[in-house]
Parts: C-alpha cells; sequence; structure tokens
C-alpha cells in the first residue's frame, strides 16, 4: 500500500510514492509551467505519475493522493488564483484527480502538508500541540492543535507570516505593511542586511554583494565569520520571530514550534536571539513548556512526504 | 436533571442550578473571603450548595458539577495559585468536589466557561469556530476551534489578554510590558485616558475625575456626550484591539469574535474603531468572513451558565 504525494511549486512539481513508514519508494520531478492554463498541466502531470507507477520494481496498490499546493482549499479541494500559477481561477483539483485515479484525494498548502509530515514522521512524532514554521521566501505556518490541523472557519488558518510586527512596517506582498514575513523569511532578512547597510557604519563583506544577489546562505557564512553587520541580521530577525512566537504560544500553548527551509539551516544564529525574545515575551505561566525544534525532514524530500502525510493521517 | 454552575470570583462566588436549555432554577451568592485558607472556603461552598439544593421547590437530580475560577486547569481539574486566593498552592478542587457530591466535575477559567456557555446558549449557537473576549478589568478569551475549547499543551491556552501590543509599553500586573490588556480593557481605557489627559489640551469633564475613580461608564457616558477625549479614547482603544484581532484571525480563522463584559457594553463607540482597523490589518484572504458580536449572556449570569455548560457540553 502506498500513497502518492504531489508538491506543486511555483518551478516545479514533484510526485513520489510514500509508504506508511515515510519512506519515499520513488519520485521524479516535472516543470510546474505556471504560466500555462489547468488544461495543459493536468495531462503532463498524469503522465508523470503514470510513468512512474509503470517503471515501479513494486506493484503501486495506490491508497490515495495528498496534494500540497499554494492557496489550497481544504475543505473544497480547490485551488484558489495563485499568484504564480496562471491555472484560470478556482481549480476543482481534488475533484480531477478523484475521477482520474478513483482513490480519496486530499489538498492543502505546503506549510499544512509539512506540519502532518512533522506529525507523522519527523520532529513532531507523538506531538498533539505543535506549530511548524517555514523560514523560506515566505514564511509559512501549519498549526496543530490537540492532534489536527487548524483550517478554521474558511479553511485558510495559518497564515502566521501576516502577523502585523509593525503597523507602518515594510510593504508585503499581500499589500499591508508590516507582516511577520517582511522580517522574518530569507527575503525579510535580505530586507534587514539592506537597512543594516544604510543605519551601521561597520565594514562587511554584505556591502560588496547588491541585493539582488544575496542569499540567506551568504549571510549565514558571514555571520559565522563574525560579520557585524550579518550579526546583527541574525539578532533583529530572532528579536522580532520571537516576540511574535509568544503571541503564538499564548495563542494555542503548543509544545513545539519546529522550523523547516532555509533560514532555519542558520540554526542558532537564529535559535538564540529568537529564544531570549521569546522569552522576554511570553505569558510567565508558558515559560520553559515549549521547544524550538529543527525539523527532521530538512534533508529529506519534506513537501512530498508532507502531501502523503495528508492520506496517511487520514488511513490511522 | 441539572448542572450546577459554580463562579469564583475574587470577591464573590455565585452559585445556581442550570437546565440543559440553559435556565437558572435557583442561584445564590455568598462572599468568597479570598484571604482565608481553602480549609474554610470548602464547607462554606458545601453549606451553600446544600441550602439550594434543600430550597428547591423540583428535585434536583444533579448531573455534575462546572466550576469557572481563576487560574484554573482543566486537564488536572486543580486551581493553582490564582493571586486573588490565598488558598495554599495548587488546590485539588474538582476531585474535592467529586468525593462530595459523587458527580463529574469540570473546571476551567471564567472566559474559558464563558465560550462554552455563549456555544450552547447564546451568541455562538451552532458555530464551531469562534472567539470570546472579556473585557472587564483585564482581557480574557477563550478560543473554541472545530467545536472544542483549545486548551493547549499546558491547559492555559487562550491568553489573548497577553499578547504583545508594545515592546516597551505599559507595565502589565504580569510582570511584561505592553500586554494587549493593559490597553483594551476597563482598566486598560482608563490609563488611555491619563495618557490622553497628557496628550491633549481639549476641555474635558475627565479631568474633573481622578483615575482611581474613573469608571467606564463615565467614559461612555461622556463619548456619548462627545467629549473628545473620551472619543479619542475609544478611538485608541479600537485602533489597538483590531490590529491584534486581525493577528487573532490569521492565526484560526474563526467566523466570530464575541464581546462580553463591561467595555463591551459601549457597543459601537468600541466596536467601530475596532472593526476599521481590523479592516486594515486582516490578510485579504480573510476579509469579510469574520463577525464581531456581542454576547447574547451579557444581561444573565453569564459566568454560572457558562460554568454548568461545561458539564452540558459533555453530556451532549
Amino acid at each position: 500500500m502506498v500513497v502518492l504525494g504531489i508538491d506543486i511549486g511555483g518551478t516545479t512539481t514533484t510526485i513520489g510514492f510514500v509508504n506508511e513508514n515515510g519512506e519515499i519508494l520513488a519520485e521524479s520531478v516535472m516543470p510546474t509551467q505556471g504560466k500555462d492554463h489547468i488544461t495543459k498541466f493536468l495531462p503532463r502531470l498524469f503522465e508523470q505519475i503514470n510513468t512512474l507507477k509503470n517503471n515501479s520494481k513494486e506493484k503501486i496498490e495506490l491508497k490515495g493522493i495528498g496534494v500540497g499546493a499554494p492557496n489550497a482549499n481544504f475543505f473544497k479541494g480547490t485551488i484558489e488564483n495563485p499568484p504564480n500559477l496562471q491555472w484560470g481561477g478556482v481549480i476543482p483539483f481534488a475533484d480531477l484527480l478523484e475521477k482520474e485515479y478513483k482513490v480519496p484525494v486530499k489538498i492543502t498548502n505546503d506549510a499544512n502538508a509539512a506540519a502532518i509530515g512533522e506529525m507523522l514522521f519527523g520532529a513532531a512524532k507523538g506531538m498533539k500541540n505543535f506549530i511548524l514554521i517555514t523560514l523560506g521566501t515566505g514564511l509559512g505556518s501549519g498549526i496543530v492543535i490537540d492532534g489536527k490541523l487548524v483550517y478554521g472557519q474558511t479553511g485558510f488558518a495559518g497564515e502566521l507570516g501576516h502577523l502585523t510586527v509593525k503597523p507602518d512596517g515594510r510593504l508585503c506582498g499581500c499589500g499591508k505593511k508590516g507582516c511577520l514575513e517582511t522580517y522574518v523569511s530569507v527575503t525579510g532578512i535580505r530586507r534587514t542586511v539592506s537597512k543594516l547597510l544604510a543605519d551601521m557604519t561597520e565594514e562587511s563583506q554584505l556591502r560588496e554583494v547588491s541585493q539582488t544577489n544575496l542569499t540567506g546562505e551568504m549571510i549565514t557564512d558571514a555571520a559565522l565569520r563574525g560579520d557585524r553587520i550579518a550579526l546583527q541580521a541574525f539578532e533583529y530577525t530572532g528579536d522580532i520571530l520571537g516576540q511574535k512566537l509568544a503571541d503564538t504560544i499564548a495563542f494555542s500553548s503548543p509544545e513545539a514550534i519546529i522550523f523547516f527551509g532555509g533560514l532555519a539551516n542558520a540554526k542558532d544564529l537564529i535559535f538564540q536571539p529568537t529564544l531570549k525574545s521569546m522569552e522576554k515575551f511570553i505569558f510567565p505561566i508558558f515559560k520553559g513548556t515549549v521547544r524550538l525544534m529543527l525539523s527532521e525532514l530538512q534533508n529529506k524530500n519534506a513537501a512530498v512526504l508532507g502531501a502523503a502525510a495528508l492520506i496517511w493521517n487520514e488511513l490511522k
């Protein structure tokens, strides 16, 4: 018995067959070509799936399909006008796949899928209350309360990247100002470096790189070499993240907050200032009750595992 | 069949028998005398209950006891060192009552109890995802997700009064700075009036009242008469509340936020600036999905109903 996990990204779409132990038996990648209409995407996807299935050494007994995709609505099974995919409006994606493969299909956004993946196969095994935060281009989150993902009334709950840090702060892609992800994400820390290059006078190798060319790894490497601007950028980022984590803890009192993605790879550089700030802003009753952890799926194909976990979680 | 609801406050303790329709068949009040040890409180409570039971015209068939109390731990059934009650540490309150009355006992804090009361008997009937906020001396909250109260890992989730509004803001009773309840509560708006009396030069009747003597009603009355300071105090309060509600919506995507307590009685004076600010800070996907409502238990004994609802909710 296997589950098909599908991760739809703006650039590539990855598919993989995942068994109940969270092992990926076979996987393959294709370009998403997000500018094409859904009617062009689907036949390519089906072909990709069928090829992977036919090439498998073992017999594939498919129990279901889990999909991680932007702007995915878990309740309706739809993908609704994601900015990176010109598919043409609200797509009943789960229905389309169910019709083709005659198995249950579940769909949610990538951070939610990653949270379920972490619960079944990663750092959150056995946990009932935790939050997964992805620190990539943006800041995504999946919130698990009492063993279940929080979808809320709309199906879109868990948008912690759009908590407001500063009412008149940085302009966000969503149209608001001061959103958490404009500070805390790979994009956010790059913006912070630009700010600090303006504010500070210290020498820094980061002064030699354009904002466009600057990567999270460069900031991490510079910080590890003792670069003052890079170190200050992590302090600034952790200060803000810790404060908003304290708010989040006041809300749902999780036992752990698990980090995934590019910026999380900086480990203590980001965790130490975050923890310091979190302890400052945490409501006293919650002191010492929450662990900050690194994802255990960082080096695996977490997106495919997470998507497949959506189905394995229902089967359990 | 009835349930006994007990509301333990710093000053008074109210008890009442509540039927499954949310009708209070009989109730009575006694002083809490919080400076006494638990061993003095309990015999008085038992006598109060027995008297109410014996005086009832109908036969009391007791199905359970629900308790709303400060620092109550739902999971453990304990009341843990509440600041207003010198009971002597961590009290196994549910066990003590179960031993006496041989029925199930559930215990939680007053805002959580009020949320369940609202779900069974008030404005949240039929809702699965909503948040109740009490605006009294402090700001309390009860969060319902997927039809269940959120307790979190510790049992203490839902402390929205201690979200951080301003990192270096007003000192809070909890020891932190800038907590939401130092701005948004009856106490908070009184502090805001003091600030505005310093900042502004407009004439105001509020200049004639000491901070200690100032009440929420006085501020509401002054605002209704067009007092500029009072009106500005509501604007200031609503601005902050709306921003933090937008954060809360990004977290759990509720269908309604229901307000209870003294400051909620100011209605549009507080709701209008709150709604305006909330719409400004809300993540676009949630626009128009959340109603701000007034409790439907405002004029009833909501605390006793809520406490009793803890049991009725389990029996359903």
